[in-house]
């Protein structure tokens, strides 16, 4: 099984989708990495000099699943679902032939995740189901799907922090808090930690459960906090 | 696993969720079968003889799955939502303790399947995640699950033709029909067949795929009809 | 063709949707109009005088149309969608054994509209499709379906003011504003009227737009104000 | 009356359409039909001659409606929602002048069949209501209106097999299996089809269904196969 | 300015509405509370003690925003909307005559939260508008407002932990977590804390914001984390 | 406080916004307009004479609250959401740093209109929230926000009325019917007229509310039409 992810910035991978990447990794699937713009507005740095360091970091990051990344080198800030960006996504969503893809939510808070997400839904045609991660704190967003990934928060931590131009620690806090409500949304133990995603079914998948990571346990009322 | 099928008269359970029970139960589950009303308005013949035989006739029924099923007893066509039907499910899910449940959608096509919806709804309390099959002929239903029931299709034709009150032929053109495009929708190869079920979460189950039979095989790009 | 028309309260069929009925009327459907409470809690009146005063409006109203409403009796502002009111509604269904079911919104504004508009979902099991007019001033209300009732807004108007002791003017002037913006939204032309209303599909009822009257006209670019 | 049926592959408004529109030529209606890719990637053979060869067939399938196909030629595979693509569709809608439009729903399972959803959705602009068909087996589709193509689903699937070079016995089945289950949704004998199509109103379309070819006939509880 | 919270049990109001109560007192609202079962089932007490010293616990709690709660003793885990449970709520309503009620969202976890909301629904009718509260972990939950409860944080912490029989610590590290959370959402500052809302409009009542406490400051790019 | 609004044709924002504009301005908001086409297609004049006669009598309008308006000089009819009306709407967005954005909702009934809206989605990224007005004549519009504009409604009709190529009285009377009606759903007294608009969350903007004027006065049953 082949997973792509796909994010707009140099660590949105690493930030909203990583730990669902390290389960799939656990479980012997093939991973691909886009990162679609240079992230050259991402800091006080000049634009090339963090181009150039983020590149870096993001090597280090993917590195931690023994991926290489693909780095589009769109300008960051500047992403519209035009004809190229499109084209641009056809071309690696063939030669990676994914059995599924990880991008933004159409409603992300950010206009390049936005872009993104469009682009995505028309270059993907019928090739792979779309599934898109939690928003930025979860803010408008309603999961279909939970992964559990209390196993792999550490590593998704290790990821953030790789990003050292981003004062990742910032980032570190915020995963922190969504992975825990996500978790407690499935009733988990203290300490679970859980990504959530969202799925549009359209023809030909419509239940793409059995390509995902295992959800967080179900835990029903005999074993839960409000007996 | 145990799982509660909760159906509001004697053929419904056979009709609209015997390929998904018949794949718990080859994956070991147990199953328990709840029989609302009893079925003394199905047909022409006078109400006693139809509830007696129509009893005999869910009984045969679930004995395919080796299931005694439970008799509620409300009188058909009268179901309501009020504290009497919700005092008894409480009891049949007390004492079955389900792991998940399995009714009517809240819009399916009779007022009785409605009632027992609405009735399900308040006496599950947080006690296991209800799960909705499609409905009559999938009019105004929108999925979220499918399991796949190729290989159980022909035991739920056998389940329905032995309510031989109920004219059962047409039943079986019915799921046959509907079992084959929900099989389509996910791509399925000829022969395949597939429920459709929609679940909607709350806490504390957001995920519950993991109790869930398989889902029809993902069919991507290299193996459809389209490619 | 019968319809049946089933209102809370002993004006409610005038203001809420007796510019379809008289459409209807005018093309020869049958009209059953059911008044569910006994209106004694609208005015100042002692609630017998009101029982009494507003039963003979709502006969005089639906008179314009040569209904003779049907009075349930329930106690205004009490409704509730217990066992009682159900199989009341049930009995009535079956004596009319309607093609078409007008009620209230299940958001309408008040406390007895949305009661017997969940009693009616109940009710009607699979007997006849169930159609909801807007809600007071359209507040909330999504409409799917709009009747063109230029030809009889003024017999609404007429029917309304059969309600005496309700201060009839007040809704003179809110159904007036309502049926002017619903016909705006077709683009009708000024002085056009219409009712909006909203239909859910259920099996078997799935398009039921040959049951209605007909929409406004449908004034394209080369008609309309824009152009 | 001018229908305009934009279709994204010379096939495609047999497959998702062309009931509706033999059903809307029966009334007397003008038809006309846009085809917007070349169809150049629908097989093994070479793209110029797939182009070629399906242009003929195309033009077969609609001459079975006496019309003669536009065709657009964006390069099949490609399409993208951008200034090119909205210009074009806006200079046909400007010479068609229709009064309706049916095209693919934003949704469906193919990217050029989005992006075209999205063109038509900007190009339209307010000068004709649009109704999208069908997805591919209906995957993630709800539908607002249904049309009885009984009467001419045999000529629709004459038009199908005109579209040799697409091995079109699939496509036979699967619009055979669609259509049964759409017209059973409406309750309809044996033997009956219908194509369901999605309508969301935005000024000055709120209710179209007087532009529309008949639903199925209504049949209610004296009719159907439940009593 | 009035504001009705009801709770289906002892530590409702506490764990799901205590914050936004606060700041309601704080701009000198006046307060009123509806307990409406005994809580008599909310642990390994007998009942008949759980229910007396819950009693002790909520008036304690209630004490701290100087309210004196009602009790309605419905008795805990059996609570459903009928004509009893509805005309309880209507005596309440009518005799607080409130401005603003709160009561639990109809798809909250606990069968008694969910039969509490739809006995509001109709019991209120159009006398005030309802807000409904988080549900538990915020599970299927789409709020519609937020409210600032930052410098009510500590007090709502200090009102659940008098609800000593119910092991309070572990429900002040869930509202602390979605508190965080949904300050989160609105780009709050480390140590922000909010409560979320669902209102939908109905007759009179379409936008009750001014009705509302301050929502957490809005945030822009110039301020927030992500610049 | 700063307000950007943004319309695409030189009447839209005081058809569509100017209420709500004229309230923020009596509350000491900077307020700035931006004018997306050059409005040469509205009306029979040769298209320069249009957009030279239009472009004073947005000024004109404008200035009615002191504005000087942005002319972005796209052409009327022919927006696309490409990246040069992204990138224009960018520099703009970057240039005014407006605290909340009002434009077009994106199903309103102009293709320009909705081009605008996608576009505007995309370049405001996370820079304002984004609020849509109502559509033309509300037709497909459900709001989540009402600005009352009693006050300011004169105002209103005197800057549509400016627009002396547009035939203006046919607005007049159109936004005359629809703010009635809006104030008419809060239950406003006879003369009340309000704005409705629709916010959709994302991150950082969860609850706006507080950057918005006010809503019309929530009038309760002691003093609506209908106690």
């Amino acid at each position: 099984m082949k997973i792509l992810a796909l994010g707009a910035h140099p660590d949105d991978i690493e930030i909203f989708m990583f730990g669902a990447l390290a389960a799939w990794k656990a479980q012997g699937a093939n991973l691909a990495f886009g990162i679609v713009t240079d992230g050259s507005k991402g800091g006080r740095l000049p634009p090339d000099e963090l181009r150039r360091l983020r590149r870096v970091e993001a090597e280090e990051a993917a590195g931690l699943l023994s991926v290489t990344p693909r780095f589009l080198d769109f300008v960051d800030g500047e992403l519209v679902a035009d004809a190229t960006l499109i084209e641009a996504l056809r071309r690696v969503i063939a030669e990676e032939a994914p059995d599924l893809i990880l991008t933004h939510a159409p409603n992300d808070y950010h206009g390049d995740h936005r872009a993104l997400s469009d682009a995505v839904r028309i270059a993907v045609s019928f090739h792979a189901p779309v599934v898109w991660p939690d928003t930025m704190h979860g803010a408008g967003f309603v999961p279909t799907h939970y992964i559990d990934i209390t196993a792999h928060f550490d590593l998704k931590v290790e990821a953030i922090r790789e990003h050292k131009t981003q004062d990742p620690e910032r980032f570190v806090e915020q995963v922190r808090a969504l992975a825990s409500l996500r978790a407690a949304q499935a009733n988990g133990l203290p300490g679970g930690a859980a990504e959530a995603y969202r799925f549009e079914p359209s023809f030909p998948f419509v239940d793409i459960r059995d390509l995902l990571p295992p959800a967080p346990p179900v835990r029903g009322p005999r074993q839960h906090l409000l007996s």
